[in-house]
């Protein structure tokens, strides 16, 4: 794999604030992310997985939090979410239809680390994002096997590989090819610095809104190209990830945050869009097993919450962003194709 | 199979509200109920479907809402209901660890009646509620098959079979065996007669809580059983239907209600019990089409929601009970055994 | 005043858990309650604070949460407390058309200890809570003064004065004299032992569906009284202490159970019936102030949460029954009179 | 007065849909808005109101609906508008600790024209938001009396004033004088148009962030002017109206798309900033009485909500960069002054 040139590497910087040294959802330290990519024809699919952490999950929760920007969509696995604050497996996304197959395998993985589910301890809540791939993929054959979601596991690794990859290869975003991308920023606390990470699996919006910047590239684009004018069937899947201490209801602040970098991209959160964001701090785990004596813990004070919102928003427009620019263009179903948008500029000689 | 024996044919009432001619849920017109039962040693589990009607539910959408009474469950389509205010899919309820695969069978049977999605328009959103039925059935095994899902739409009927049937058969209630239960309120406003029906999969609480219409007839057996002291690690999933003219938000508030018939029969809402209510009216359908045109519509005022309030804590009640009266003694999973109600009243000489 | 028999006085008991020394919110320790009672003809209404600790509110914050069972209500500060976790003003109640200057003195009452405040930092969070008492108060007089207000807060002591007192005055509830009750339970977790307590404000409810401990009391009642069959306008303000160490998001779980509780006593969850539980534990405190260094905290593990779910519920049913016990006979606007239950019983020669 | 210049006086456009007549939230048929401004040295504050309709809002209530963007805020209401989708007073804005006082007054108003509230109907949801204008206004005076908010009220008319009046007299947006800001946009759907109109009470974000159209204007600024580096302590009120006829459930996914508007002009949606948005849509009223027959209706195909987000998005944004351009400089307490950006751009000989 060539190394992906993206956003930076154009002389574009997002915000004020400082990227880890990956400037990826892996700067946050022991995350990893794995990927399944079927390139076959008709079908471009696949499974992303982003990991908490090394050990066994189920075990060692992570404090977790979600925020549904719109809800036009089919995630799983966030009522439980919602009620407890953490999240006990991989979080992996996929397409939409393949939702159902994924949280079963996923479901398959667990158990078979951890015997006792089902037998001396309750079940497990299996957290599967989605976006729809209908444009290049032919997303009814559900394509996703068994196997597919073991790799996206057992793959993952501390570098994050951009574009049309895993569960982006078949995602169109801005009319454009997206997928996945990533960005990160440094949080400075007192004497400790920490970092937040985004992932974003990006498949919303139309050409003429897409701004990079402030710059209405979109509008430039159309002049050149006649980008489907149809109903934004999209979505975006958001993936916070942090190692500051923090509880859920803090964590659930920051991911509202996303939505001002998902906006300054262009975004009107359409209608038909399911934007959903889920987060996770690596900071403290939480134990499944109980314990009598309470639990010790430590989070930051409120107002210091202030650089976080900062980074969620600068590190969700800049990882939207690397998703478009690190995405080649793919021809999938039907002969249908998205363009890069390197590929596209590249065409009509316009530069980033 | 017999008449099954129910709360009402050992003299007991619940409430002050009349039900309807089946004290089901399948009162409210249109509305089906379809079960596949797996009985088979160590597997003892199987779906239940309900069905708002008959037509193509994809295309004519039900007004619908959820409330998460716990959340410690999961149950697959509330992000999207809670957001469109409809149902597109019939809801079928299961055990734990199958609801991935059984949502992946759900949505083959969407596909094939409706070819469009994924090509012309967009996915499908299905409705999967579950308990935990690892007591009684190895619930590891993930036993539901495709044609179990299949089956239990395609039996669907006006008559619902109560007890230790479908995703009914391994589930646990207060100790006792639990499963699926319903009943039904004739709702009077103005001229207009309606109707507001319940099916509940029971899986919650220990015995010492139970009481029947104020009895605590929980206490009373715990003299006679040794009752397993184990946390509560079950659920209920309540369905709510009706044929009252309902704007998705009223729908909420109703179900909102459902929990006062939970707790008059001794829930203490447990940390480990995933309590989760669905509920559709069947007064207006929503095209999956758009048209230019508004839609017309009908909803009753705010102050007449009253009695449906009523109604639901009263159906929910019984509901309860009649699966609790109507579940036969179940052995499954390494010898264990929950015994019907009635078949350890009998035991003992007690009367309901 | 004379010492005022409840509840348990009559040989009544709640559940299996046993209550604090008092059976009063001010079990936990360092909880205060005062009272401003307005007892002048049309006028029956008045104040009642609730008070977390003893120090500084606004520098030194509880940890808090609210629930709200049915929104009907007008209930003042429910927006910050779920966004921020904190509770930083005594918890004032009162009656509806008050809450406005009821709000405004408190904001008085917290300017005057803390000059800062509209200085060097930000506003205040009143918490003003209430229900309509109109029946027995003429409430479009809206007879709260700021010295009602500052005498709740100043006359608070750990011992509850219960029924038509404070913000009780003119509360009915089931059609009888309602107002202020209160009740706690003990819990045990390892070699520690907590308190949750709670206190109501009761205002709902009609005769007929009043049950005590399972017996249908209401029913009774009716075949001697004839009690207004007007719709339920009423409303329940719930208010829960405790000194477990919690997370904001724990609290609000163990907040939804108070449902049962009031469920219990006959409830239906009326249209008209503003529902709404507000908590703080006092294990903690938030200073106002930021400091650079993460805060230390403790929490009790999640499952351990089951004995605190059983406590809420519990608490509420006996605190309902003690605010009807306790509370005398009150004739007030335009005659309307209201009888307390035991004189109700006594009246017609019945037993509690 | 003068005709204040806006805008789009000095050629900006925001976004692609074209504004109503007035460019105003009163281009919504019927909607008026009300100042009272005090402009009395240290006391810089004053009272805004909003009217959905020129008659007797408590008999004829509008759908409503909120959306909470960052609940650090003490808006009054919302509790009661998010369960019963009704809005039945005007709405009023003001500065943050007089918002009990203005609530008070507000039901005084209700109160007069209502006789029937307290005696033969229930009570009355005042709707008051706030923001904290404590860097130009004396706040802890609260000098809000009930003559201002009745003129308020009163005043109201089809034309809206914008900038440093009303409630905006003392605000302070991204460093600069913020205030009142008002925009509108035209929908088609089929053969019908409509109009949605937003208003806002402008009152956060620091100086750097200031980003119009695309340029960061802030960072301009920044290199002649020392900008107070304080936490954001403020807030934004956004009150939206709009003739299409909606559910309001669709009203609240409209109210969701309002951030994007925001973020475009630089917000990161800072922690002390109570970001709260309400919205009503006269397209049908609703009777405060109860009748028997149902309520008939219209609303829109959810997939036709498209273009009232992108508006919703478009006219916050103008709205929000309106209430900066129309602003006067304004010095208030201790002498604090906060520059209109015109009067600043003039200042150092920059253009808008």
């Amino acid at each position: 794999m060539n190394q992906q040139k993206r956003l930076r590497d154009y002389g574009i910087t997002i915000g004020q604030m400082e990227p880890g040294k990956k400037n990826a959802i892996t700067d946050v330290k022991g995350v990893r992310v794995g990927h399944s990519t079927i390139d076959e024809g008709a079908i471009q699919t696949g499974v992303t997985s982003i990991l908490p952490h090394s050990g066994n999950l189920f075990q060692e929760k992570v404090i977790g939090a979600s925020h549904v920007i719109n809800g036009f969509g089919k995630t799983m696995g966030l009522t439980q979410l919602d009620e407890l604050g953490t999240i006990e497996t991989p979080i992996l996304l996929t397409n939409t239809l393949s939702a159902g197959l994924t949280a079963n395998y996923l479901i398959d993985y667990m158990l078979e680390s951890n015997p006792e589910i089902g037998r001396t301890t309750g079940t497990i809540n299996p957290i599967v994002g989605e976006c729809n791939d209908m444009i290049l993929n032919d997303i009814r054959q559900k394509a996703i096997s068994r196997q597919d979601v073991f790799d996206a596991i057992d793959n993952a690794k501390d570098y994050v590989e951009e574009g049309a990859v895993g569960a982006g290869r078949g995602m169109v975003c801005y009319s454009l090819k997206g997928g996945i991308g990533t960005s990160s920023r440094k949080l400075y606390i007192g004497e400790n610095q920490y970092t937040l990470g985004i992932l974003v699996l990006s498949n919303f919006g139309t050409l003429t809104d897409l701004t990079i910047d402030g710059r209405p590239i979109g509008i430039e684009l159309e002049k050149h190209i006649n980008a489907s004018k149809s109903p934004d069937k999209g979505s975006i899947m958001i993936v916070l990830a942090t190692d500051l201490p923090l509880l859920d209801r803090q964590l659930k602040r920051i991911l509202k945050r996303t939505v001002t970098g998902l906006a300054r991209t262009g975004s009107i959160i359409g209608h038909g869009s399911g934007d959903i964001a889920i987060g996770f701090s690596t900071a403290t785990t939480v134990p499944h097993s109980s314990a009598h004596e309470p639990l010790s813990f430590s989070f930051i004070h409120e107002e210091l919450l202030e650089d976080a919102f900062r980074a969620a928003g600068e590190a969700t427009e800049e990882a939207i962003l690397n998703s478009l620019i690190t995405a080649d263009t793919v021809t999938g179903r039907e002969g249908n194709t998205r363009y890069g948008i390197i590929d596209l500029l590249n065409k009509y000689g316009m530069n980033l």
